[in-house]
């Protein structure tokens, strides 16, 4: 898996030590773009001196370097959030969606308690190509976007939330027994994963278009 | 308890012949007003046979009689309803408000997935002084409408759905989790429950009218 | 959302800087009424010093201030807590609903395990407009007072207890299951929506008796 | 374990055959009082037949004998349920316990929601050696009677409800929770073992005032 | 909602007057095409007398006909199921995928317990556009095939197994939590939903091909 | 609730200046035995310089002082726990159970994994009037020992254990199954409540002792 | 898979017409040994009119044939289960055992609760290679004989039991929880997998004492 | 117990102090060979200056010494894990198992998501007498392999992972529910537990061959 073009790495458990020899052996197998999520703000302290061309974002805790940044797919992958506590989730959507090459929106503050915010953004939203829609507590605005657009959407449940939240299960179950047609789920605070899945839908079509 | 003017049973495990016995019991200390919740089809069909001018719900299975229909409460309750199969849980709320001496609409089949047909319905939802609003599979609903309006929400979760919905637990817990204030949050499947709360607030808005 | 009359921000999440940020946002569009729920005793410290005005409740964690404090309901809100350990979540029920407008009362240490605590407090309760009973453990005082007094009841399950409590699990399922009528639930911890719950109902009952 | 003076057996899951073999090798055995929990209506139609000398309670689905009926224990052992619905686990209770030789009385139809029909009792309640208070729904009955008696408490969570009782769950864990001090919980609907822990207390305090 | 082309309706639940009426009222709007999911075999029975042009599928229990039968995407949706107890459920997927207009092949008996059955079928499986991969018991298909091909993959757990399976919770969970990239989840034994997933992105692939 | 002569108190959440406000307060009232459960070390530093004559236990963390050590209850109370980690639940029982008047032996590190050190305490065992038995992990004990006894058994399940022991649901649920006869259950960890139980059985026998 | 010596099969969700074509196709492949679990009663009656030469075991639901049926490994497997309502699991694992080829002793009532009775059979259980170890309820049985042996075991929990057994659960905690070293657990119910097991360790140990 | 050839040690929640007086202990009951687990680095320190002869591993936790390294069980235990974050759970299988005295292969990285790495490892897999499979996340490794080989497996679920893993339950569910034969499951994180059940079935093929 260490050779190629693109690489990406789980940060989560792994010390400044091991991710800085992992970097080091993807340089030497000429690795043009590096990806390692869930890196602490204070390992990325250290690591951003060793490696300065690396980009560390404080929000989603990613540390990426891309040498080539012209983008793969087109189209618009729309990652939509529901609160501003929901922002790290979704912003590790971005990051990785837009690592792999796709062109990304972010809207976000658009919970389903002020619908009227979310239908200012309707255009947008229904440009999309693929949508990420991420949500804590009640998880209800992937179902109420699954029922405005055609897209397909990867919805993100949140572990914002406390009490019966449990955790975010609230979010996720919500998720799971959408009532919209077109809503899939990937695990709760998977940011990654849901951008991840957007780009191979992306990816897809894009490919289907050049090819068929 | 099995005294006054209105009086209320509940039906679940109880056989044909206690609740001949309760209602027997009751006309003797001259009640007015019965209301019995689940009573099954087939236990009604021998009760409809022995107090005719009793009143059957299939959908509700509520059977009850009041002498005098008379409204006690001005102001509307409306109970909104997301899908057909959440139909009997809203008509239960609906049966004992009525019951209650409410003013009750019924909205139903304006679930997230389709948010324009509840956007067509506003003016109605707006209009209520409490709302009850019943939901299974996401239980989204409680929350949107809850962003619309600034009157009290009773949220019934129902068990409708499968699989990650665990009768019932999604619904119920995105309503404990709602986003939107003034939402407060019954048993699942208690449209009873529902009802009688919004009949309980709808009592207080009437008698502070009246006295102060 | 950010303009009006009185604004009301979830501080948990949010660092001095965003809080401080908020509350000069809004004093530019002229707030005249900010309250704020779950701020540190850390984060009041710092905050305190720059916005004197404001008041702090260490109890509860809520940062508010009001320009006009006049009431703008009549009727009691009376909010009753079992032990000393769930005041802090009764003392945000109490909080949110006088910065709204409200006369409240606060009845604490009258759990049902010393049930003669709560009867010498019963024409107190019975006078309520609504009632918001916090309580953790076994829950059961929201069942008992239910089961006494006809006005509409919030009941508020906290995570106070230990071992098969499962972090107030336990009341909230002791709650749900109520077998008083007019008893409906909020999130567990969530005073906050216990007492906006409250303010909602109240609101309705004080403008019914302007309007009719 | 089947020779001696008293044998109790689970009926649950045996068929007639199985049972009316036990009853005949307890005969052979010279058994005196033999006892059989939960038997359905079915198999004690036949075994009434076979052992005409048997008694059996429809409510509580126990089939028992025994030769001599003299009480052994002094003292009352007395059985509380909340709702009629709670009534056959109560009364497999108050069978099990008088079978082993105890004075028992039974108090139904308490529930807390009607607090007034308890303190009614109140005193044949003080007055038992031991209590046994079988309660579903929010089980709160055993927390308001542990703190209006000092006798040590048996509580029996019953499975009676639906939604979030999750078949019993929500009493069970209730009543692990008790603020109440001298409250002590059985398995879900084990009207069986919370009879026989009282019988085992009330044999405890008959032994003790016979030897010291 | 209930006019257009095509039109999708869930059974469970509605008795066949319903259904009737709901199949007529569509045939007065000229619907073409029309699909019932969850239509037992009982009612089906019934129906087929009805309306002889419609096809029901006993495996899936689906129930529909379609004027033009012409494919509209092109590419293939590859449905993947695990062992033959899953095929209801795998079934269910692929006749919603055909429905909608997709070329849609089905693997089956290839669970991970076998793996070289899985693996001679790898290159049909790696030809497909999209994969609706159906597994129950430990649900490990979908990681599996997730680290094999490139292409996006919707994972339907089912309810297939016993014991600590919970009725498919143990699919679910391990679906939610795959090491693999490029796996999103629906409910269990929604083999409806993933179909209609598979659609949604074979449709973007499509529709793109075609627009830019 | 704060006169007589014995007074109980639950330490946790409460600050050292509470803790001294309500010591000072009993002695005002001229308490005569004070008892305070769950006092960290860090508090009884303090607390202890300001209050010289009560003793802290350091594995119970109970904070307590009586004037008059004299043994009220005949009979012994023996409390049996499993592992050495069990031992500061265990002690809770034991401090609560002596503070009360009973005369309490401890039986410790005879879990069911070495049955041979249990059996040789089975004289003491056997010769109990209660027993209150501790366990963490699958909890058998409890069952081992009720079937080795006739005396009464509350059974105190732990937390001690990890994983798929869920912080003690898993010996929770082997007490409440137990299928030995005469056990009962009190919360995880709550060895305070496990000792009074024992105590309130040890009065009855006690009592009644003397009185019949 | 269908081809070789020996072939399993899992009955459970297959008809008579898919089992009776399953041997069919066995017996052209010249299978010489068949084994079907969880067979039905009535499945069972006509697959035995069409295949007499099968041997249908009504407490275990297994239907199997083996042409030759010496033994193939030599020590024992012993299956020890704690109560008569645990047999039905037991009699799988045994059965599945001899099947494969294994000496399998078979010993039951030795439930914790009589402890005596287990000890009864402590050489029969020493002499083991493996033993396999069925309980319900607290499933403490496990524990305790691990404890006494040093051969490895296979804990198999049951569904036997009610209320906070929660179907296995309770049984299956206890033994993943136990205390006792060189104890390892299978699904709820599952006896084949515990005989399967078995029969694999015993495998090992006598290819090992041949070939070593 | 702690008297013989080896001992072992569970060292969470023992202090330095304890630990030493229980090697102290040893010494002079004149053991061998003595096996900590769940040592921390912080007690490590402080021990390793006491008892220089020990080893600690820093990725296990475990703290041991052993006189005589002989091995004493001929044949392989392999100990195949998924990812690196699994590896503290794997090597504390490893290291009890070669305490114990057994021949241990370590295998790492080779989860389902890349299953050609697990491939590439297959006949080292193959070799062995007994598996120890440790893994997290969705814990589909146990299942693959089991499918792949005929030797008895040890599934350890590890807690790695997040969201709806729940803290190992995932894996833990998976691994009971494997559709492969010959997989027995301990409990989550517990490679201890596992290394010592490869241990006690590679003894009994030892001792097997050695004796018959
Ligand atoms: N303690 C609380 N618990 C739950 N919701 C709250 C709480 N405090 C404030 N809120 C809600 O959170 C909203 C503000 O969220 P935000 O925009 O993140 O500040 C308010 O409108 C309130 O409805
Ligand atoms: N309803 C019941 N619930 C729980 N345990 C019971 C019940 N009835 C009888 N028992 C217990 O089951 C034991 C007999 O089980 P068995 O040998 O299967 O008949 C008796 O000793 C009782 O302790
Ligand atoms: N098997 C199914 N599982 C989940 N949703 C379904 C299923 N079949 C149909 N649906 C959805 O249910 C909607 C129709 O619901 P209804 O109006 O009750 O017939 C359709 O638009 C589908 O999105
Ligand atoms: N009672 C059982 N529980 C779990 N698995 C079983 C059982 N009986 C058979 N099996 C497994 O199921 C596989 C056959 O499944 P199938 O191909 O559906 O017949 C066999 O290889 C066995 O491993
Ligand atoms: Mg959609
Ligand atoms: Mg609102
Ligand atoms: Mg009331
Ligand atoms: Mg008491
Ligand atoms: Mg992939
Ligand atoms: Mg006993
Ligand atoms: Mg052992
Ligand atoms: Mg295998």
């Amino acid at each position: 898996k260490r050779t190629g073009v693109s690489e990406i790495i789980y940060g989560e458990g792994k010390n400044v030590e091991q991710i800085e020899h992992i970097i080091d052996d993807m340089f030497q197998h000429d690795q043009k773009e590096i990806f390692i999520s869930r890196v602490s703000q204070e390992k990325a302290n250290v690591l951003k001196n060793i490696f300065p061309k690396f980009t560390y974002n404080e929000l989603s805790k990613t540390f990426y370097w891309k040498e080539d940044e012209t983008l793969i797919n087109s189209g618009k992958i729309v990652v939509v959030c529901a609160g501003t506590s929901d922002l790290p989730v979704a912003m590790e959507a971005v990051d990785i969606a837009r690592f792999l090459g796709n062109d990304v929106d972010l809207i976000s503050d658009v919970g389903v308690a002020g619908i009227h915010r979310l239908f200012s953004k309707l255009d947008q939203i229904r440009h999309a190509n693929v949508l990420v829609v991420v949500a804590g507590m009640e998880g209800a605005l992937a179902s109420v976007i699954g029922g405005l657009v055609e897209a397909p959407i990867i919805a993100v449940p949140t572990s914002v939330g406390y009490g019966a939240n449990f955790h975010g299960l609230s979010a996720l179950l919500s998720m799971l027994n959408s009532c919209s047609n077109g809503v899939s789920v990937v695990n709760i605070d998977n940011g990654f994963g849901g951008g991840y899945m957007a780009h191979s839908i992306n990816s897809l079509a894009n490919k289907k278009s050049g090819i068929e």
